[in-house]
């Protein structure tokens, strides 16, 4: 048995920069363990992984999941495998996502991306590989019942594929670029985009942690709406934030005329659609019956980051 | 319950021709039920996956899975999610190896690769959605239990990625067109990027069947034989077959250097090198104390092909 802490310590005072700082240790040491180390063949390919996964990411994902898990008293040990298979695809898709044919970025929190730097073929291979891992290490954790990683790969392979997962609205924006939207397309592609994986992981750790189907429920709807406020502000930050700030090119939604919050709405009202969803999200965490504080200081959090 | 046959009807009398006609018939029907329709959004995707995968593709693999687990007395019902999982992972590749970072082909089974049809962005979105849908569709079946849903999901997991899967072997692959590479290499990089799937194969099968750890041993070493076997008569058809016949342009291998066993030793050597390896596969089945008439049936199939 692994010396995790049954508990991430900042949890306890609600200090969410060092929750968040606290998550992305943990699972950082644990994705180490688990991805291949950069000397084992195919190293290039190991190497990309590395180089893109461990790019210090907020790991938000991650944190997301390991904050719902700890509020319905799962122990850390038991979320991690999931936290690491969420990040690992989480991160395909932002390799896949900054490849020529698709936004074509070639900066990415703050480094080059993963196919300037290594290529494409690479970039595609590692993309592929992680997305192979990360079924595999919630499929390999021996410490949670059958049960329940069948019901966690369900709910991660929903998240990722189509029709109403990531890849579907990664296709659905691509499509978007060419064409007028209307708010409520924007909505719906969003959801995908980014709200299922965000969804995927509050849901990952109320799993784990063996809620009933009225809590689930409930958790899903709080984070569907933390991940419509996670694309509003970051449609904010790529108008308003600079590069340095950003890690990546900004600008490039107007440049690539994607359809965003302040490109259809404008900066202010995007302001105050982000408000009147994190003042929802809060509201909704009245319905369960634990301390919430962690998740509503998430909320706070991905709300403030584009204040 | 499902109408599924009990039994492929040409398992009893081993027609191999209309056992693959009959395997085809049953994984397509059901990855037609498995895969959204062309008109669900993203429609792009979806006809993307279905061009890729109803191209009238032989197949093998998930024959592969229904002949070994029918020789174990598998039902088809039970055996079906993992053959349909097996063929969505197989299909993935070809639509990512065939893109133009990677093998560059525009042809595949005979027409238009998907990225040549449906774009590059697309093409990279379908095949990542496959790779999702393929762990899904193992884990929503519920006539398995959990316990083999978790083993079959480990298993085609590790057989897709790195360090030892496909995605390795390819990745490999790639890296050895740039510089001379042994005969031992060769066989190393093939028993990854062909053989990994096509040993899962039978694994998967004989894993729904509940053999026991040695009968999988076996099953694995006669597997691994077959997907040698593939490699080699792929590599053989490759310089004597016309493009008609191969369904995609022929003479690529030795036009983009590819290390392959005609180039390596010879046509005449690379043949009398299947010869034996097809002798080694069937030696193995003698271990396996039930009527394996289908599993050499298979190996003479494939060994025949290239004669």
């Amino acid at each position: 048995m692994k010396a995790f802490p049954e508990m991430v310590t900042a949890v306890r005072d609600c200090d969410l920069l060092s929750f968040l700082a606290e998550c992305r240790e943990l699972v950082d040491a644990e994705l180490d363990r688990r991805i291949p180390a950069e000397t084992i063949e195919p190293t290039r390919v190991h190497s990309a992984i590395r180089w893109s996964m461990f790019a210090g990411g907020k790991g938000l994902r991650p944190a997301l999941l390991l904050a719902t898990g700890q509020t319905f008293e799962a122990p850390v040990s038991l979320l991690l495998s999931s936290a690491c298979a969420l990040e690992m695809i989480h991160t395909y898709s932002l390799i896949h996502d900054d490849l020529p044919s698709m936004d074509d970025d070639d900066l990415r929190r703050g480094r080059s991306t993963c196919h300037v730097r290594f290529g494409e073929a690479t970039a595609i291979l590692a993309g592929d590989a992680l997305q192979s891992l990360a079924f595999q290490t919630i499929a390999e954790d021996g410490q949670i019942s059958n049960e329940t990683r069948v019901h966690l790969i369900t709910e991660l392979a929903r998240a990722s594929g189509t029709p109403l997962g990531m890849v579907a609205g990664q296709a659905r924006d691509l499509e978007a670029e060419s064409r007028e939207i209307s708010g409520d397309d924007l909505e719906k592609i969003h959801r995908m985009k980014t709200g299922a994986l965000i969804v995927a992981a509050a849901r990952c750790g109320a799993i784990v942690a063996g809620v009933s189907r009225q809590e689930l429920e409930v958790v899903s709807d709080y984070a569907g709406h933390l991940g419509l406020l996670f694309q509003i502000t970051d449609d904010l930050l790529d108008v308003t934030a600079s590069a340095e700030d950003l890690g990546k090119t900004p600008g490039k939604d107007a440049q690539s005329k994607k359809a965003t919050y302040p490109a259809l709405y404008g900066i202010d009202a995007a302001r105050q659609r982000a408000a009147q969803v994190h003042q929802e999200a809060c509201a909704m965490l009245e319905e369960i019956d634990r301390p919430t504080t962690l998740l509503r200081a998430m909320s706070d959090f991905i709300f403030q980051r584009s204040a």
